[in-house]
């Protein structure tokens, strides 16, 4: 059933940029092989695959490679138009979907490792404000594009679900490490019960692994963080 | 010969995201209505319209607001079909344009901005480094995408083209404030020729106000973020 293509897939398995570029290839029914990647030493075909930036995902198609996970989305979306698309067809609707999908990424997960990288209790009290703020503006957003719908896209994943989906497993990570609950029934009960959704979409099954995973990964990401701060003063 | 539309723009004169937007709908051929704000006093319009951000520009269609400018590229050129395309046509070649634009918008311009915002000249010593080297890649990208042609986007002002073009006017007014010139003949030939084309073309023609504005612009922002860090201290 999948079509059988020359892509890889530079990625990581806690990466949420990463993780929205596997689900968005799985609602596609894509093959692809995915070349997991260990950001600590970085392999040379990822710094001659993205020389800018150095970072995952990057989808190499054809030999030509694609980085940014927003661009990939929209990339996928473009090239394998037969299956359901990713954005909606409406100029207007897609305006919106990529201005969600942009707070998502300019607003909300930096603020949410902002959690991770706070060095002192007032810092991070403000970064767990921002991040509450930046889901109910979220909630808002659900309440009005979906309108009843199952997801941000209507009846299936579309961009929004991806951009956001993709980071629950960092949300709930989160949520482990320091007792704050981003998504819950009581304060957004229309992500709480989408996250279930999404979580239980097909193309997200065994995309989105345990937490914990997730809350090691922060451990070392903040050990990391420290060290180097430590290093410049 | 241009379309009248219920078309209306929230801009600034100095803004380079209002600027795209006013060359992309110039490119277009479409006429509609300039409502100048002022960020200072921002206006109900604004607030109303774009009630996450409260910036500018907002593009209002026929009532309907469009946030984000390069959300609003990519909204105007799927709406107005029948004027030359300011994205690519092909997949692979509209995801390298997305990718350059969105290192205008998240590595040039912020680090452009730390000049003015620096408080020590170390750190604005730093941030001067930084915006070469964004440059030095764009000069890059330019050798690699444009392969000889006058444009990122080929024959004619493309979506990396209106993403770089607008800053022009901040660039220029940073190397009068500071000495320090970011596009030349010397370092970066290739996008010093591209730069005179891009003010010279009919599109740009008025769009491009005089960086004497931005330096004034300039000046009163650095004041304002002096006082608010003096306020937090």
């Amino acid at each position: 059933m999948a079509a059988k293509e020359d892509l890889q897939l530079l990625g990581l398995a806690v990466s949420p940029f990463a993780i929205r570029v596997r689900i968005a290839l799985n609602l596609k029914g894509v093959s692809y092989e995915n070349l997991e990647q260990n950001l600590m030493d970085k392999s040379e075909l990822l710094l001659k695959s993205n020389p800018v930036h150095k970072k995952v995902p990057v989808l190499i198609h054809g030999g030509k490679p694609i980085c940014e996970s927003l661009v990939i989305l929209q990339y996928v979306d473009e090239v394998w138009t037969a299956a359901p698309s990713i954005l909606p067809a409406e100029p207007y609707n897609r305006a919106v979907a990529r201005f969600w999908a942009g707070f998502v990424d300019d607003k909300l997960f930096p603020s949410m490792v902002g959690i991770l990288k706070a060095t002192t209790e007032e810092e991070r009290a403000a970064k767990v404000s921002e991040t509450l703020a930046a889901m109910g503006k979220l909630e808002e957003a659900f309440a009005e594009r979906a309108s009843g719908k199952p997801f941000f896209g209507g009846d299936s994943i579309g961009y929004v679900d991806l951009a956001l989906g993709s980071t629950l497993i960092w949300l709930e990570a989160v949520r482990r490490m320091f007792g704050v609950a981003f998504i819950d029934a009581g304060e957004t009960p229309l992500l709480a019960a989408w996250a279930e959704r999404f979580r239980e979409a097909e193309a997200a099954n065994g995309e989105l692994p345990d937490a914990d995973i997730a809350v090691e990964f922060g451990r070392t990401l903040q050990a990391r963080w420290a060290a180097a701060s430590a290093a410049a003063n």
